[in-house]
């Protein structure tokens, strides 16, 4: 997680956006934008899809670049949809008002609309010099993303009366995960399909810290209100498990993860980054006190 | 208009539809999607691009076909989303009950993102065979459909205190049909740019059309209320140009359509094809009555 990507992916974000709208565009969408993509929230996603790419030998491609860029801008589109008033009607989102707080509903439903058409321009814009990669990581994004079995699939699950919750929690988080690295290997011109494992089991583990986190953990540190899916109803490991049961189904996660990359030139490198990155997810989850207290 | 393409465009659709949900797939979202995107408005967008495909000698290009398909998906998620009660709250639409009226506004946000997401996945499904022109066709829609000056910016225009009529009528209604016209064109491997006045002319044409049909037209051929725009006090060339203004512009911009028309293999039968169209346009808006009236 070093701060040179870091960089790179928000310099990325800014670059897109500025296609997106620009001068004689409608200036309320394009406030509206900014507010939804900026100031950065965790970043996972467009970082695991980087990390992965240079996992595969391709550090600097402007592809993964693109691939890790298009993601999070449907992250962020996901977001504002699901802070909408007829979903969780979440007042506030990463520490400010929520997109629908902030400018109103019918611009957050826009703004939503906008931050998915322009992840697949992003990759179509970034990867001209390639353009089978291209098709390739659009059909990739389209299915991870998509009413089947990604994660608009994992929110109209909560409009279900009977909600599987293995392939709600699939679709509604890991799908973005595995969408994310194997991207980032597609972009490398590896096998997307033997990276897989990798991002379902990252995904359903910070599912389960995200459950886990709103069941016991800290509002501030989530930058959203704690509680909010007991009181919608929505299927949750932490209340299917139980706090101590869903804390051991997250380390068990997460080592499974660990297990799963696979043979590649950077596989030490991005098992250490692993190790950082869900070291510090537990700690801002607030649960490894969780397993601490559950274990001893 | 033949009737070939016609079941060409429904079945190219029903195709499209059945990879985006399937067993296991939320059956709300399902159910609502079909009902989003059928029975058959007026399919005028994508007959448009599969004429100029035509037009341009590939009268059976797959990817014509597929990017007339993408267009659809598009404008029927565009009217998913303009319908919800933060826009326009309509309660129907081509005849039935809107989407948000029937499976509720949760349903009705995530239907239009699944059928815009599925419009990229479509053009990424039927042209990995020529992957060049599909990047071409992703950066089209796209540009058309995105919130700088695309359909989305469009709606975005309808919250803002101050609206240029021009560029909200441009970005509302004629970037779709540019699209189409513009996309059946790469699609045959001809220049886009040489035909985008058409589709500009004629979307500008479409909406003159239905704002006059809003002020003095007919409910039940236009499927929806009659007077909402003028409830919403939203710009209509029909309040700004009066009855017989807007009258004079669309049969003004119907003529520049028809000599914006470029060289090309299939130019008199595109001719006669529009001819048809725009005299079946009038008809279905009631506005032919108003030209009679105002010429007599």
């Amino acid at each position: 997680m070093s701060d040179a990507l870091s960089k790179r992916i928000e310099a990325s974000l800014e670059e897109s956006l500025s296609c997106a709208v620009g001068l004689g565009s409608p200036p309320t969408l394009r406030e509206a934008l900014h507010h939804a993509v900026f100031p950065a929230g965790g970043r996972i996603r467009p970082r695991l899809c980087l990390e992965v790419a240079r996992a595969c030998g391709a550090p600097s491609s402007p592809l993964a670049e693109g691939a890790a860029t298009a993601i999070e801008l449907v992250h962020c589109a996901s977001l504002v949809h699901d802070d909408l008033p007829c979903f969780d009607d979440a007042p506030t989102r990463r520490g400010q008002p929520s997109v629908h707080a902030a400018y109103g509903e019918a611009t957050a439903v826009l703004a939503g609309d906008a931050l998915l058409v322009l992840a697949f321009e992003t990759l179509a814009r970034r990867g001209e010099h390639a353009p089978g990669q291209v098709v390739a990581l659009v059909r990739t994004l389209a299915r991870y993303v998509g009413g089947a079995h990604g994660i608009i699939a994992g929110q109209a699950w909560e409009v279900e009366s009977s909600v599987p919750l293995a392939a709600y929690h699939r679709a509604k988080t890991a799908s973005l995960f595995e969408a994310a690295v194997v991207s980032g290997a597609v972009a490398a011109g590896h096998d997307g399909a033997a990276w897989r494992a990798l991002g379902d089991r990252l995904g359903m583990a910070y599912q389960v810290a995200d459950d886990l986190a709103d069941a016991v953990g800290l509002a501030s540190d989530l930058g959203k209100p704690v509680g909010r899916d007991g009181e919608l109803g929505r299927p949750s490991a932490a209340r299917e498990l139980g706090v101590e049961g869903a804390s051991r189904r997250l380390y068990r996660l997460l080592d499974d993860a660990r297990d799963a990359v696979p043979p590649c030139a950077g596989r030490a490198e991005i098992l250490a980054w692993l190790r950082k990155t869900l070291d510090a997810l537990l700690v801002s989850r607030g649960v490894d006190s969780v397993r601490r207290s559950a274990v001893a």
